[in-house]
């Protein structure tokens, strides 16, 4: 399946930290951090750990730019 | 101002492309192209054009994982 | 890849509307209608046309609750 | 009050879990599920619950699509 | 119908302008200006116009802090 | 740096809640509440608490109507 989604930038999980619905994914994104909020849910049903090659996907009306 | 954005990732402006109300942006961020769907009046009102130095900012929650 | 995303629902393209920057995408789902707002590039990239099977993708922090 | 929103699904809610700040509801719309993360406190001050009739409402921008 | 939104903030329309697809809708909150960019689909089911009394509605998950 | 984000409304904090990974911030915007859910770790970069002077940020695409 390709998605819609133009955001979809290669990186390494670098930490997870779990709560009791929610999570945060730490991605290294070419230096550079990324951190996702997904839940609980999803990074136990992908597995999500650190050292993990992941995709970060972002649709491009969730960016904004600061200049 | 500090934002509470998570991610705000630093790159230079390859394109900018206009529409009535909407616009499209893409941004290198060392080397992987992330696109913007932003209005054209904040393409205006900040001037962005092709070769400034922006930051591309997204709120962590907006932030998906393929693995 | 599998995406983090919780909600992915399965449908067939009713209708796609394209404009510069953006396009709409009517997705019938079980009998009820899920529209998609996304730019025209990914429409164009995807390929997506009436009568195609897709995936609505929803994060599930973009769902609110009516009673 | 009529919503700018284009997607209101009508669904059954089939779970319910509660976090100190977030929430996680589940709904049946049509027989796939649909998991909403919402606050906790709005979860208490519309009461729902397992079993009540709800709508499922997407703004159009949030929505992908996979082909 | 209630919704699970935490932000619904009263206003009235300043301006509307309409595109193929997006329509920009500016509102008047306590004289702050709020922009809504939603479908044009949207604005013309509603009748969105100059002087409307309106709610602004927007899911706290989406809301970012500066200080 | 300014940002493309077209909602940038003053206010004060009235209410910061923490849980794990999530926070909820409350902001008196002229009289009306806005409420943010970001992560616990913005909170306490920016040091967010009751009595601060902060801006209230929203992308427009986030924007809902209602009428």
């Amino acid at each position: 399946m390709e998605l819609s989604a133009r955001n979809q930038l290669k990186g390494t999980v670098t930490d997870v930290k779990l709560s009791t619905i929610m999570a945060e994914v730490e991605v290294d994104v070419g230096g550079q951090t990324v951190v996702a909020t997904i839940t609980r849910a999803s990074v136990e049903r992908l597995g999500v750990k650190t050292g993990d090659q992941v995709t970060v996907i972002i649709k491009s009306t969730e960016v904004m730019i600061g200049k």
